[in-house]
């Protein structure tokens, strides 16, 4: 784990947020590789959810809301943290964090509180004077976005049931106990879809997106071994949940939850609709019948789909027991950058041809020149940042207009022509699939 | 402004934030069409700057920021807009927006308060317990992200001075006169660009960053007569600036400002210097100079340039004096759907044909499928989509696999083969033009 936050930083996809003031806790930036690759991320989800079917629908609600909203959702009673404060070293806890009874676990005194209940959402005031103003929140989730907006999907998109909406975007929550590098942040970023279905096929829909979620991760190359389902017991269902599972990954800290996949029964519309006196039921002009519909939920963290998708592209090749290459097996869809286009030497016009070829690709894909040290060197920085393709310009270029094509799992290196380069990398990426350890080129584990 | 307003809530472009609880003041959701189109313009943006160019990178940073990141920047003092309040009827007013001396503009009578300065920024507490949590704001603009990551960004990209850096994000306002539809929301989304230069190039590249934002407006198909320069004065700078541009268009409601471009000079490198004792001075290398970069920032909002580019496309064309379609002229690569594939009639297997004739092109671009009504009443509900495209199976594609392909702002059809319409679509989304008035299909302006 230390090694990847280490990388992150040196390569620019994380940087603590506002590090030259010290940072600011449990919030992060993301640099220039990070951002392109949290962009992809968000974009296959976005087109696999709204693009590829026609039955989801996107929105993008505002992050502030009518305070009532949170009301209404169970958020201002009961969103809360059990929380105690140590009294010796005035440090503060989850109190599901304590281990040994009344016992510090920073300071070890005896010096505990009692558990206080501790509300997550972090509140604002709207309005130009704040004795008076409205409280606002700080969504806590997304989702609240999509059930006050049902009624208006539904008759501008003209869906019928079964149907669902989509969206992506920043929640806030003041953890307590935040941590574990971007796993866990006080603002974060989320990508969740509200299937809403007739209460009979609510078990079937629920089985449908379960495995629909897990196929996703694994698509986008994370390994099989590393994902499994945890269903969750009845004592802890949420007090809106009917059946909970969630998508686990193996992080280095352990097996956490990556996605959760929830059957909410009708508790969400029918809260909207008590709360706002407006009728959320549906009439189905088939059977004639009226009646709330039931939500299959899929809600995602993002930086954390991006923390899975990081620590399971990371390797370290050894050759002679001695460390070759750290190489990020990034799904080349995700990778921030597709192509490194390279001069061999900085010589005979290598360099030019090879600039003016990386410029005629830029309108095809992300790219990157880079003629700074030796070859050896520039593949090495190139794998770090998890591009999946080299092109490099060699004498024979300057021949015949091929170049060499580079594959960073294999390292093998074909010629193409250049004029077939973009479909070359376009065919590459479709086709590509995670290697298998002890094959050539892949992750060598525990060395 | 009405119309439009009506059109982008009846279509599910943007709706009130909220709406069934009534609301919250000056914020919105978009809604599916509407995050299409904001999607596009945004990945627009982003390619333009990051990925088509090599010397600007981007980032995205966290919202909530270490709070002396504001002190720094000036905004704790600073970022406040003087208010007045009616002692009679209890409203609350910019002070620049009284007109008349004394006299609230709400109820006339002459019982208005002193000025007070109010600050903008919306604050909340971070930390468990409000009482000694540390106070922090939502930030009131994204570049303060950029400045305070601008070692970070340099250093792991190996960019040398001239370079940018571009960040897409949300900011927040609590201003006290929102209004205009999106056009000032107290929650909004900016596209900010920082490029940092050479004291001396501070002008040249003023200039060249200046005629490219025009260039961006015009080349996605706003009319040229629509937008215009304007220049700030000296005594309207703000304290940051040594000069400043707007890129105003001509709204239904005036000109206003859809950008801006500033010469920022040393202000904010040195304050964040002063402010974090962190050097963020820049060495050349190629001259052995030490110097504190200028910067010239391009800082566009999102939603009015949505609004900018809805006010534009919005159409409404008139046959023998009566209306005969309302159309949204969008430029293709903005539209929120590319091509709406139609069945004729719903008979003879053509709606199936014309379902996998959808369906196969799903991957390609977003699409639309529609069977209900008249095929003339399916064209004006895609032609207010703003769907530049439209594909009809009829009988003869029964015979010969051939479809119509129908161009939304001509209304011309042409015959194409189902095999080449993807490529069809594509090239005609290149070439595509903004027609000027007095040509077929074109807006038919006043009447």
């Amino acid at each position: 784990m230390e090694k990847l936050v280490s990388l992150c930083k040196r390569r620019g996809f994380i940087f603590q947020s506002s590090e030259i003031y010290g940072g600011i806790n449990a919030c992060w930036d993301y640099g220039p590789l990070g951002v392109n690759l949290k962009n992809n991320v968000k974009r296959l989800w976005w087109e696999e959810m709204t693009q590829r079917r026609d039955d989801v629908e996107g929105i993008d609600a505002a992050i502030l809301m009518h305070p009532t909203v949170w009301k209404a959702s169970g958020h201002v009673d009961s969103f809360t943290d059990p929380m105690v404060d140590c009294k010796t070293c005035k440090q503060r806890f989850r109190a599901d964090e304590i281990k040994k009874e009344g016992q510090c676990p920073s300071c070890g005194n005896k010096t505990l509180s009692d558990i206080r209940q501790f509300n997550l959402m972090f509140k604002t005031f709207m309005g130009p004077v704040e004795e008076d103003a409205a409280v606002v929140y700080l969504r806590p989730e997304t989702c609240q976005g999509i059930y006050v907006n049902f009624e208006n999907v539904r008759t501008t998109s003209r869906q019928k049931i079964p149907f669902g909406i989509a969206q992506i975007g920043k929640s806030f929550r003041n953890e307590i106990s935040p941590g574990n590098f971007i796993f866990r942040s006080r603002e974060f970023e989320q990508m969740e879809m509200q299937y809403f279905v007739h209460p009979s096929e609510a078990d079937k829909w629920f089985e449908y997106w379960k495995e629909k979620r897990m196929a996703w991760y694994l698509e986008f190359g994370i390994r099989k071994e590393k994902l499994r389902f945890r269903d969750h017991a009845s004592d802890e269902l949420a007090h809106y949940a009917r059946r909970a599972v969630d998508i686990e990954y193996e992080f280095p800290f352990g097996w956490k939850e990556l996605e959760g996949i929830h059957n909410r029964g009708d508790y969400d519309l029918s809260r909207h609709k008590e709360f706002s006196g407006k009728d959320l039921s549906y009439f189905d002009d088939a059977t004639k019948e009226r009646f709330i519909p039931y939500i299959i939920e899929t809600s995602g963290g993002i930086d954390r789909a991006l923390l899975a998708f990081l620590s399971d592209a990371y390797d370290e090749e050894f050759k002679d027991k001695k460390l070759d290459r750290v190489v990020m097996h990034f799904h080349p869809k995700l990778a921030p950058i597709k192509l490194a286009v390279l001069p061999l030497v900085n010589r005979d016009g290598m360099d030019t041809k090879a600039q003016e070829l990386e410029h005629s690709l830029r309108k095809h894909f992300p790219t990157f020149y880079d003629d700074g040290g030796t070859i050896g060197r520039r593949y090495r920085r190139q794998d770090e940042a998890g591009t999946p393709f080299g092109a490099t310009v060699d004498s024979q270029t300057l021949q015949d207009d091929t170049v060499t094509l580079r594959d960073r799992d294999s390292m093998e290196q074909i010629r193409v022509p250049m004029k077939d380069l973009a479909e070359a990398v376009d065919k590459k990426m479709e086709g590509w699939e995670r290697r298998v350890p002890g094959v050539k080129g892949s992750r060598v584990p525990g060395e």
